[in-house]
């Protein structure tokens, strides 16, 4: 297997400059290893504090070097949760979705990389102010929590930036990053490397139901929306600014554009919203992927999906025709 | 000056995989014919059926081989444009937002080529339909009129549908390309070219006041939204899911999320909005750039904005290496 080297690879002493995105509920330790085993970093999903669930997944991950993820705002409730994580000696940790200060000076001590999710210019500058050794520039069309800004034009304006103001900063590009084309057009574009969220959340190792994971092969780009929805039949307090792209389904349809109405419901739809996204069901829960469903036809091992996106990014960007020669 | 051969140079007869966005009132025919001379392919807007201005756009291209771009549901109201613009012969004609069936025969049997601008999966089988030659893939980060799906992932999966249903359709990605990273970018995840339209908004022939250029080079890429609201002001029956991104101004943090409100109003509303945009006045009025707007850091004359892309895409996808060596 080929490698390509990047400053992400030197930085996290990689094989290949690829970050699995730390899904909440769906990237437990078996995932995090899978990527990690096939040359890129593996991230756990911290979640929204669940210890017994944490300390369960770094198990799994059986001692492969890994990292985790958290949300900020939620990590900053319970933060003994952070020093937990460490305890198990992750090579990075990242922090989205909120303020990454009060953490960075205890990820450093313990000898992690900080790697910090920015939505927008605003959290680029505050991860600069962290210390942040990788910066990603995610874009809405993520799955999952983000933003507004768009993958395209928002990484090489993050990469001019750290350029001027943190030269030594790594860049991580997110959102829509699916295929061997996309690790390519992201090096392109001036970052070092990608994270990957809805393709790995369609791998086999992802704790997905397998009625979700149909929906996703189903699927084409079109399939999603950016809604306030699924963290308001949770009841969870997410800052503004934030939102969740999901699968347009009969739950979208039935709440978009009726929040409120949602929110005062939460009694009796809230555990209905939760009972179906345990039984897999496809329609009246929220289903985590983004718009790079339109590029997802199976669910694999994740081993094969890095692998095949390194290969066509080393394809695309001609790194082979040398040693071919 | 290098040439960038694709199949889009090959099947419009261009040095450059490039084409500029025909932008309604500010892509007139010195834009377009600067964008020509230098190697792409230059496109007069063709707006909202002004023909006066269209004939007189067309004069001022001085007979440079250029295209046209229309507005489809616009069009369809006042057909007779497309046979004045025919008569100038137009090396291309681009058709968006609407259905492009109608259109398609008239412009095949003038001669010119049919390139289609989609903004969703259901645009592409329709576009395919109609007989394009060059579908555009135009992603939300767009300045201007646009929809929702992001660029990054929209193009390599318009790329697969093309790819198994229209081979010989060639695919151009619009919607924050502004640089060499975005051209070189693009032609990674898969399209034969880029589609600009705020760099070149951002340039010296562009039909843009002083205020407005003014405002985009003072703004970084969050400092734009989505919204209807020009539509309304201005009494434009645009088809639902179509928005126009435009600057945040005191206008939008006025009448966002107040659209009824601003069209009760309009009356009054409507002749003010128009009044500060004849004044290039950027705060009471919509400023219609994209979310490249923080990529670009001076107005300059088109012929150097397309020069300075093409270069840096040659540098970045190392096609000068063996020339150089």
């Amino acid at each position: 297997m080929p490698e390509l080297a990047t400053r992400l690879t030197r930085v996290l002493q990689l094989r290949h400059p690829l970050l699995s995105a730390p899904m909440a509920f769906a990237a437990g330790g078996a995932l995090a290893a899978a990527v990690s085993r096939a040359g890129g970093l593996g991230l756990i999903g911290g979640g929204y504090g669940d210890l017994p669930w944490l300390q369960q997944q770094f198990a799994l991950a059986e001692g492969e070097r890994i990292g985790v993820g958290f949300i900020s705002w939620s990590l900053a409730k319970s933060p003994s949760l952070l020093a937990a994580a460490l305890e198990h000696r992750p090579a990075a940790v990242m922090l989205s979705f909120g303020d990454p200060r009060p953490f960075a000076a205890a990820i450093h001590a313990a000898g992690a990389a900080l790697v910090c999710q920015c939505q927008d210019m605003q959290h680029v500058r505050d991860a600069v102010e962290a210390g942040a050794d990788v910066v990603v520039a995610q874009g809405a069309e993520a799955g999952g929590h983000g933003a507004l800004r768009g993958t395209f034009s928002f990484v090489p304006e993050v990469a001019d930036y750290l350029a001027a103001h943190a030269p030594e900063t790594v860049l991580v590009a997110a959102g829509g990053v699916a295929d061997g084309r996309g690790l390519a057009a992201a090096l392109m574009l001036g970052a070092d490397g990608v994270l990957v969220g809805t393709r790995l959340w369609a791998s086999r190792e992802a704790l997905v139901k397998e009625g979700h994971h149909q929906a996703i092969v189903a699927s084409d780009g079109d399939g999603t929306l950016r809604t306030r929805l699924p963290d308001i039949a949770r009841e969870l307090a997410w800052p503004p600014g934030f939102t969740a792209r999901i699968r347009r389904n009969a739950f979208t349809e039935r709440w978009h554009g009726r929040e409120a109405d949602l929110a005062q419901a939460v009694a009796v739809e809230g555990p209905r919203y939760r009972q179906a996204f345990e039984a897999g069901d496809p329609e009246n829960t929220a289903v985590w992927f983004g718009e790079a469903a339109g590029l997802v036809h199976a669910i694999e091992p994740a081993a094969a999906i890095v692998e095949r996106m390194v290969a066509q990014a080393l394809d695309r960007l001609g790194l082979q025709r040398p040693a071919a020669a």
